[in-house]
């Protein structure tokens, strides 16, 4: 894990967030993004070496849509970049920890991703994403 | 907002969790850190340019034994490097966000914190945090 690549955070109204977060950080967010594989529409922040990602669902029973269902604003995950994604996936699982995706798939900003089951890891939904390059 | 300095994770023991994401991070904690003020034990774990703080109530009572009453472990709270808190201080109550205290106060790691209400930032509970110098 080389650094905190972004943090997820869930919201009901992207638009309404957007200026929130503004006033929040002092600065604009400088990309919009539909995951479709995701079910969500996504908007970045920069913030040091690190990103916030704001989560909308952009369709009901979403994970994003059932998690702000259940537990409101907030959160979400965080996501930790990596250099070779599939020798991450393979020490996290001979560590014991449960990988809720076989293969890495492809997440927003063009990033190959793969998410940790929270029950393996404290509560906590960790995303683990490597630069799919040009 | 510098960057992120830290995210803080809840947990039940700091012993476990310890070991726990030693293994997820690849790498060990390197310091445990008491916090009388605010009831807590911690523990930093370095990931680039951030930490991970794992946070273990250390009374019944104080806001980290609320939280995970409430909610079990999990992500407890995203803090912000800030060059000039008291600055920053302002400019948040100016732009209508609620602050949980009126003067920056001693947190850990040699940090003045301040932090901003879950209500006012979209369900996250916020710290602002600059270091106390020598």
């Amino acid at each position: 894990m080389k650094k905190i690549e972004h943090i997820g955070i869930a919201v009901h109204n992207l638009k309404a967030s957007n200026e929130l977060y503004e006033k929040l950080l002092g600065r604009p967010h400088y990309k919009v993004e539909e995951v479709d594989s995701e079910g969500v529409r996504t908007s970045f922040f920069q913030t040091g070496d690190s990103k916030i990602e704001l989560l909308e669902a952009s369709h009901p029973g979403s994970p994003v849509a059932k998690f702000l269902e259940k537990r409101g604003e907030g959160i979400h995950h965080i996501a930790f970049e990596v250099d070779d994604i599939r020798q991450e996936m393979k020490r996290l699982r001979d560590s014991g920890f449960q990988l809720l995706n076989d293969e890495p798939k492809m997440g927003a900003d063009n990033k190959l991703v793969c998410f940790v089951h929270p029950k393996s890891a404290g509560g906590v939904l960790v995303e683990l994403c490597q630069d799919a390059g040009p």
